[in-house]
């Protein structure tokens, strides 16, 4: 179960922030991002504790078709052992932002050697070697599906028991932008013209194949998807279940969950529809060139941190936003006060009338 | 004289991006900015060493009328004991992203005391108490103008010799808003209507007064601007024109030049019209709300890094550029290519094909 974000410390953390040594407002989303840290933690001096990164990786039934994906299905194999040997983006992206790396296989086709089964940041939660392909039937099982939320879930459970109370999601898995779309086409209504996009490099052909099959694929499982563990069963992929169950399990537990992008935005999704209150515990980190994303974050009311045209997934979005979560963290626990520092305020502003009086047996020029 | 930027090694690092694990394009603006560190550094390794950040300090004869500022004059000497004391935003962002941080006198209306004169990151570069106000004649005389000029090559040289090659600049100096809009309506011919803002923090009423000034000031001014040495003696002030020359020092020393908001916008702007070969050693950090900066990024092709909505100064923008900065050079050093990782490519594209050869014989799955 969800605590939902109680709001009862909002009115301190603003005032605590309105009084920090700069113009009301001037710091602009990092003050929106730092109250909510506050809600989250329930507390006036949030920290950023040991934050980690986990990357699913799973493969799709329908990539073996080619149809919804350029790239051949053995990439996302070979990307889980690139993470494991640190070559790949997100790899570098953690080790710059000193961000605790782990990889899952959630559902890789691949039997994994000792290179991989023995790595420390490596860890076995398969479900199956892939899912069943969704043009034919549900891509997966009831029973697979709780599995796969389980185990995201207790790996999340180890997380924290780590130390860690800051955590980014991201994923690997050929063929799952088109899963991400079907899931928010399913969950929303929205048309699937404007939930499938190019995914990761696809031509102008590959997409108008794309969008014959998603659509193939939503009129044989639509009829039958009525909230988010339907969604995750009939079209998603172990990797998205396996996020959905993590990111619940994240914000049971009060951590700060750091949203990726367009894929880890549909594992979102079907958690919210699951427990409507994991969104308070949600940072989005950044918005993608994916147009179904633009769409899923209007949805969702939610203002990403980052445009950088990043459209990569493993989490490299997420990575990216802890800078940003450690700086506001860090600017409302250690930035002075105008009444601290002796600094003046804005003339007319109520704040400075206030502080007036606090300020006056402390004025800078005599200090320095 | 700075060297313009010299592209031959463009194809290179292209060519070395698009074949990083990673779709093409994928890593987005990260793309763009490890190319043009690359290009700056004239290398296919670009690093990040020591970054540090400047604050110029300096004060405005037109602040003392109040018509173009809600805060009084005092607050720039506060902020700069803030600054010395640690507990500004600038502070924790330099400390978060371990920055180095130097605060710079260029010309406070304050003398100030042995806490700041000793402090091992203050340097006492002032020009002169203050600028004249601008509604009565020229902010500063030649001799002034080129004093500060060469104070701001001075600390960058001193910079580049401690070892560091990226450098960002920030400010802070009430009324500073001011200047920056005049040199952006003087230098560009905008109208003085899109170039004035509210800066930080003026309501509804300060905004019209602060555009009557500005109007008498243009008017009495705009018609003796050629360039941007009278730009900054005419309408600038000691902390903008500092920051110009250090940014000209800068790419003169092949360094990166971090360029955080509106003011130091309209100093880099300065900078272009003494030398325009700078702008290619410049990353544009962030875009602020102030409407004058929008037009500044746009008269300069800038594509800013970060839109946060910050609207503070200091080179807090700057600072935040820093972790993606340090992550495009990271990725472009560490991050493997296919060929290393043997990792399949996207059908149909040419670096596919190309590489295919190159992995026949080493295929990722028997590694694992």
């Amino acid at each position: 179960m969800i605590t939902p974000i109680d709001n009862r410390l909002q009115e301190s953390l603003r005032n605590k922030i309105d009084h920090k040594t700069k113009p009301l407002g001037a710091l602009g989303q990092l003050e929106d991002l730092a109250l909510q840290l506050g809600l989250i933690q329930q507390t006036l001096t949030p920290t950023v504790d040991r934050p980690a990164l986990l990357v699913f990786a799973g493969d799709h039934g329908i990539a073996a078709t080619g149809l919804v994906n350029p790239y051949p299905q053995a990439v996302t194999a070979q990307m889980v052992l690139n993470f494991i040997r640190g070559g790949a983006a997100i790899n570098v992206f953690c080790r710059v932002h000193d961000i605790d790396l782990r990889v899952v296989d959630a559902g890789v086709n691949h039997a994994f050697g000792e290179e991989v089964l023995t790595h420390p940041s490596f860890y076995a939660a398969s479900v199956a070697r892939g899912t069943r392909n969704y043009l034919e039937g549900p891509a997966m099982t009831s029973g697979q599906r709780q599995f796969a939320l389980d185990q995201g879930a207790a790996l999340v459970n180890d997380l924290r028991q780590s130390g860690c109370n800051t955590v980014g999601f991201g994923e690997m898995g050929i063929g799952n932008s088109t899963s991400a779309a079907l899931i928010l086409a399913a969950l929303t209504g929205l048309s699937l013209d404007v939930c499938i996009g190019r995914g990761t490099g696809a031509t102008d052909e590959q997409l108008a194949v794309k969008r014959d099959a998603a659509a193939r694929a939503l009129a044989l499982h639509g009829p039958h998807i009525a909230g988010g563990a339907d969604a995750l069963e009939r079209v998603g992929g172990f990797e998205i279940a396996m996020m959905t169950g993590a990111m619940l399990r994240a914000a049971a537990l009060r951590m700060t969950i750091l949203v990726d992008g367009f894929i880890a935005g549909a594992a979102l999704l079907a958690a919210c529809r699951i427990d409507a209150a994991v969104t308070g515990y949600c940072v989005f980190a950044h918005q993608s060139h994916e147009q179904g994303h633009r769409h899923l974050l209007a949805h969702l009311h939610a203002k990403p941190l980052l445009q950088l045209d990043l459209r990569l997934g493993e989490g490299t979005g997420a990575a990216l936003a802890v800078p940003l979560v450690r700086t506001a963290a860090a600017f409302l626990c250690e930035m002075a006060s105008f009444g601290d520092a002796g600094v003046s305020q804005a003339t007319g502003t109520d704040a400075g009338d206030t502080l007036a009086a606090d300020r006056a047996d402390k004025p800078v020029e005599a200090a320095s």
